[in-house]
């Protein structure tokens, strides 16, 4: 599988001479960054001539007081992708499960330390749920489990209970569960579906966690993981040092402190979320599954997605051909939620090109 | 080994409450950042909520133009510590030889590596120069070689004609060099001793620079690789996404660009490194080493480097004591160059504490 993540902006304006790009192809946060965030990065730049805290002591501080957790069960990352790379090096050429369509960072990350992924299949019949049956006897074959969820490019959320029991029957196996939490903090009623607590208690769950999406501050790269002491302590070791950059750090503790902005995100993305899906709904020609997070995933019962990003791309509009994704061909794709401006002139095009 | 970095200020102020602290345990240009390099992060903060260029482009092509090298030849990193252990990791479970003392971090790059290192001592009556000979037996066992130039902590300058043979002995035998020049922007006559020209050519060579030391930015996080468009490409391959920040990008962007800045730092370093050294010279009780760098490397010929320095901290100055480093006991302690003033403040307690 190859690499492919969102569009470069700068060449589709110059490609396509166009002065305003919307683009749906990337799950940020759509109200932006947390202002008391960046005004912590602006009013602490001169902190750029310092060695970052190794430790990101005041980060974890802050995280701990967030989650109601113990500082010494979290360990932070450059971006929660240093942290995927991280335990799978820790984890070492162990065979790895990956329940996919899902994002390609684990399968690659598994492949750059010698391991082997695996794959159960995600089916449409299923609701592109997890196939708990399939998943259990998928355990016997690896060391180790690599979940989404939500899951990106689904969108779908697995129920709480299914994931306990797998981590049972997991810890049985004595095998590893590292589940990639970077969009629950756009689920409603994200404490009945979050695993972070249990992360801090079970022996064999990582839990990974991102400011990129939520906080949408893709470009400062800071992301976390929750696990119990002794795998923390694990992963530290095999850590290189200094590599969460001062200014994230500072990004991280100021946005987290921002309640506004943090309640302000989660009324605006339930609210779009609920527009968008219902109005796209009612496109014939398309089929969106219920999203979970911030970002709706569609099959495209007629169309192409290739075809569909060259026109929508005219208008200004990027979104993501899912053809690249395991398991997946060019019937998806997959659009953020974004204001409600945005998302009506998304719904304009998408009627024009698909509702026939 | 363990890992021994420099001290936290702000815990060492609150210990003995202090007012102000010069940190002469921390190697970085005393002059600070570049100013057109802080106001290009400063305007550019906004780019926080996009997803960095993993390409680093504008970068590689700044840096292109800086070395008169091809853009192909690049590799940036999150610091050059991600470069460090990115080669290491690619080269594998190598026997890995390390002349020593020297800085910590390539040792523990090939151990996390799976690596074996192994050392070639530095010895004080060579001048902590490499012993050629030395060397090249030690290359018969291994099948990677990891030097500092100029070396920290001895601040010894390793002549370009050594290593060239080196290097060309080592391509016979397969060994593989890598070249860590992150003070190699403070030598005089710089292009006399980089190899880093060489680096685009030569099939076993990779240079390692680096923008934390002389362009002061630790705390963004910055460094760069140079090696032929193979290596590169290979390195590329194994590095995860997005390693460089946005701000970072900014920041190596526009200090190299800023031409005045860079001139300033060369003269400013080598008129203190010239006072200095020679005021340290008339000191009885210590030897300082000649310095290619922006530090000095001292013998204690009586004193004892943990009482030196827990005498110094009452006076707000932090040394650096190199019982850490492999290889060296508590004879030795490293400081760095600073502003004139600062300079004359360490002069006048070492004398007070040594010169009798």
């Amino acid at each position: 599988m190859k690499r492919v993540h969102g569009g470069n902006i700068r060449e589709i304006k110059e490609k396509y001479n166009l002065k305003k790009i919307i683009d749906f192809s990337s799950n940020i946060n759509f109200l932006g960054f947390s202002t008391k965030g960046f005004q912590a990065v602006k009013d602490g730049l001169n902190e750029i001539q310092f060695y970052p805290d190794s430790d990101c002591k005041y980060l974890k501080e802050e995280l701990a007081n967030y989650h109601h957790i113990d500082p010494r069960n979290i360990i932070l990352g450059n971006g929660s992708v240093e942290l995927i790379y991280l335990i799978s090096k820790v984890l070492g050429s162990s065979k790895t499960l990956i329940p996919s369509p899902t994002f390609i960072e684990y399968e690659l990350a598994v492949l750059a330390a010698k391991g082997k992924p695996q794959f159960v299949r995600l089916l449409e019949k299923d609701h592109f749920q997890l196939n708990k049956k399939e998943v259990l006897r998928g355990l016997d074959e690896v060391q180790a489990l690599f979940l989404n969820n939500p899951n990106n490019p689904t969108g779908i959320l697995y129920p709480k209970q299914d994931l306990l029991k797998i981590i049972q029957a997991a810890k049985k196996k004595k095998v590893f569960v590292i589940i990639d939490e970077a969009f629950m903090d756009f689920v409603e009623d994200e404490d009945r579906f979050s695993l972070l607590p249990q992360a801090t208690r079970l022996s064999n769950l990582f839990v990974i966690r991102s400011f990129t999406k939520f906080f949408a501050i893709p470009g400062l790269r800071l992301g976390y993981a929750v696990g119990s002491q002794r795998l923390i302590k694990m992963l530290v070791k095999f850590q290189e040092p200094w590599t969460v950059n001062s200014l994230a750090q500072k990004a991280g503790v100021f946005s987290l402190k921002d309640n506004k902005y943090i309640q302000k995100t989660r009324e605006f993305i339930k609210k779009e979320r609920n527009f968008l899906f219902n109005k796209l709904s009612k496109i014939k020609g398309i089929k969106p599954f219920p999203p979970a997070a911030n970002f709706i995933f569609i099959k495209l019962m007629s169309a192409n997605a290739e075809d569909l990003k060259a026109k929508l791309v005219k208008q200004g509009i990027i979104i993501r051909n899912c053809s690249s994704f395991r398991f997946l061909n060019n019937k998806y794709i997959r659009v953020a939620i974004k204001k409600h401006k945005d998302n009506l002139y998304l719904l304009k095009f998408l009627n024009k090109y698909l509702d026939q």
